[in-house]
């Protein structure tokens, strides 16, 4: 049977945060020979809009979504109000339970929190809500690496962080050669340009 | 009046293409206090699929789309055909012959190509396609570049380029101090993970 990646849209996630890890899982996904999909949901099933404006289709429902073997929680503005939403909390927690991997993104930390997913874990989020996580109870913040691997959760830092956590995955789904080759197809050797402030030396 | 980057959607794009680069611009515009946008546009109007299955709606069909001051073409197997889409072709080459700046991701290179606008160029595309657009006449192809600047020509390599690319086009369109706001709010500081193959040591 087909296993499924299931990355969970709510209003105002942030785009790459869901869409980085997305292609990098997809690619994985079509040299799989149909051993494993990748899948959206969202609450109704609904096509949500993000934080940027960028309205992507749901493939599922909470209600109609199979049982997951990644979850993965991307962040965004909306996940302060979202970690008060019953309904997408009791997602995370009873897909989170039932899947092999359970993952987040920049502040999609906080709804595995809310879950009860990161108590007694090491994690991380974005730069900019370390703070806030340190103050939540029973977490170990970790605020210096791209990605922390706490047993089967694994959380990311932010947003582009997404895609260098997904790479990691797909090794652990598979094999190094396979997300290598994820890595090849999607030019993933990045080279952020060098950006000098006034009157400071360019890094080169 | 507000100024529109906007980033053409067609049948089986390639989701990073377009996202990774929406997400740069779109957190750009949201610091511009209303001077810049980010707008998607598809043929009719109507919700496109990605290859990878991923379905984005559209701001705008190519007959209502204002002009652009940024034109964003990115790449997917459904470049193949969308070459010998004219109406494609006309908007690229309307749009592109308004717009301040002429880009595109990965094979999204071809559609400039067949608009007109890398005659006489400098240009690059994804690794993959590069012996292909070495065929098409009167194109100088870059293979070792994350992007190529020509003018107000601006191409990516594969996929993940386009990230590299748009924070470029940001500190471009403005300044460094903004490009690395961007850079830093999306924590775009990639460490991608370091894949050993059987038998071989793994890079540190």
């Amino acid at each position: 049977m087909t296993k499924t990646i299931g990355i969970v849209l709510f209003p105002d996630f942030e785009d790459l945060d869901a869409i980085g890890p997305k292609e990098v899982f997809g690619m994985f996904a079509l040299s799989s020979s149909g051993e494993w999909q990748v899948a959206t949901i969202s609450q109704d099933g609904e096509p949500v809009r993000s934080y940027l404006g960028t309205t992507i289709e749901a493939d599922h429902s909470f209600g109609d979504c199979p049982q997951l073997e990644v979850l993965l929680v991307p962040g965004g503005l909306g996940t302060r109000t979202e970690v008060d939403n019953e309904a997408i909390i009791g997602f995370v927690r009873k897909q989170g339970t039932g899947a092999d991997w359970i993952t987040s993104v920049c502040t999609g930390a906080f709804l595995l929190h809310r879950a009860g997913f990161l108590d007694g874990k090491r994690a991380t989020t974005h730069w900019g809500a370390i703070e806030l996580l340190r103050q939540e109870s029973n977490v170990t913040v970790v605020d210096d690496e791209r990605w922390v691997k706490d047993g089967n959760v694994i959380t990311a830092a932010g947003v582009s962080a997404g895609i260098d956590m997904a790479l990691y995955l797909v090794a652990e789904l598979t094999n190094s050669d396979k997300a290598k080759r994820v890595q090849h197809m999607m030019e993933y050797y990045p080279k952020p340009p060098q950006f000098a402030e006034a009157g400071e030396e360019t890094q080169v």
